[in-house]
């Protein structure tokens, strides 16, 4: 936890490149010290990483930058089609971050707006599981969990599943991003979106329906002021953030989009960053824990190589 | 996730009573909604409550607000008198917060200072565990966890411990607060301290010395400028925030202090929260976790009433 930098004392979810430090060197004498998970990324082979398909990607544009967001269609597609409609109409300009909880929630859109829907929804169906399928490519982790049978990770996505009942959801881990809905299940849609910004909310898997994670900028949501209203919001118009936009990154031109890869979770390489994260080895830790939550892992993603 | 305020849809770690909605109204004809979070708080007897001790509590001022953070001596006792005395020194006046790592920690002081110790050390001895013991008042919780035979609560933190060894420790929840050390394991003690502000890092348990966790202001801390260097570092002097003080609460005239109550994590008015938290019975949840992590749960703090 010093300045020395280059420990790995500890990674974001989202992981840049550029933030991993200098691989710590051997003391002569010692064996070669494992990989470190900058050299595991870095000795990925291509086929390892996959473009972020722009079609399923949305920017929402605030005062402080660019958030990327990376749709999830195999978890939920109706809502997914219907967010798109809502960008794609406009629906989500000018309208705010309304709510920011501490260790909880970023929270932004509104359900009760008059704006264009382009055919749109306001409330939808709620997409909450489905069945096993081999479309998810899911890759279970080993290590026990509080709340799901089996976690795992899903074409990108943290997941779980539960063995006796044969379905699938999304985790609310740190990144998430969600479409809030009130007390009817099917009242959703996607006018209200929120991102998880704390400790995994895993009590709300199953009762929201998760459409994606933030790839980039999720720090950017989680420095935001918090709101000293019930629950988070904020209680003047003054303090909301303005959307500037949030449109589907494919309807961009090429230069002013933010081409990013992501490495797929169904890899050799993921499950060596998995096993690095479960076992660390840098001679900083004194103890490893042999353990990782579902929500403790980096989903590394990292700049499209220019072609 | 709506504007509907009085569903408790969530509630961070650190739960000040006025944060805490109405309590929804049972319909008519169904049987009386189960009590709120709220109505257990408000319904616990005088005795639940225990008063923070001025003397374990430290007043971290930034140009945000107060920053209250409880000691915890049963687990750290070197490391909280260290730390007493620094402060109490000027030791950390003028320092900075210098790393804000998002979803990881807030790091503030420096190991290197140069400032007056009052006879504090910069480096000590790690208290990463100790041996069961009946002082600790652990309250052991029935749900599994990821990294740790046990979870519960002790004295008012969330730790853990293995009926195999017979040890005790402190869990990095969000809020908790650890002595930074560099790769010995005895070279932390105080000079550097972090909070927690992302999701567990349970990989740091037993790793690093906790000394105890933030009962008001985390959102404060949580909210910062993330760094742009390595591990989150702030790369300029203009970006670390200055320590304006670090003292010791009971330093203070009574006056300037902001008295607080935590409620007992070995009452039974705690048991309630736990339970009402595992299983979420309001009208929103469609479906109830019955499960809890130890860093998902709200340690109840408040203003001391009035004398």
């Amino acid at each position: 936890m010093r300045m020395t930098g280059g420990w790995l004392a500890g990674l974001g979810l989202l992981l840049a490149l550029g933030v991993v430090g200098p691989a710590p060197c051997a003391t002569k004498g010692e064996a070669a010290a494992p990989p470190t998970l900058a050299q595991i990324l870095e000795a990925a082979p291509v086929g390892d990483w996959r473009a972020v398909d722009p079609e399923n990607t949305l920017y929402l544009t605030l005062p402080q930058g660019r958030v990327i967001i990376e749709l999830a269609p195999e978890f939920a597609p109706d809502h997914i089609a219907n967010i798109k409609r809502l960008a794609r109409a406009g629906f989500y300009q000018g309208l705010s971050v309304v709510r920011v909880q501490d260790n909880y929630v970023v929270q932004w859109g509104d359900a009760n707006s008059s704006h264009p829907t382009g055919g749109g929804q306001l409330r939808l169906k709620a997409e909450f599981d489905h069945p096993y399928r081999a479309a998810d490519r899911f890759v279970p982790l080993p290590d026990p969990d509080t709340y799901a049978p089996t976690t795992g990770f899903a074409g990108g996505f943290p997941a779980a599943r539960d063995p006796v009942s044969h379905l699938t959801w999304l985790t609310h881990c740190y990144g998430m991003v969600g479409a809030g809905r009130d007390v009817d299940v099917d009242s959703g849609g996607g006018p209200e979106l929120y991102a998880v910004i704390g400790q995994a909310p895993r009590q709300l898997d199953r009762n929201v329906t998760l459409v994606g994670r933030v790839l980039q900028g999720i720090d950017l949501l989680a420095a935001l002021p918090r709101g000293h209203g019930d629950i988070g919001f904020y209680q003047t118009a003054a303090e909301r953030i303005p959307i500037l936009g949030l449109g589907v990154a494919a309807d961009l031109p090429e230069s002013a989009r933010t081409p990013l890869q992501a490495l797929r979770t169904d890899s050799a390489t993921f499950a060596a960053v998995v096993q690095n994260r479960r076992f660390r080895r840098d001679a900083w830790y004194h103890r490893a824990a042999g353990r990782i939550d579902v929500c403790n892992l980096p989903l590394p993603v990292r700049p499209a190589p220019v072609k």
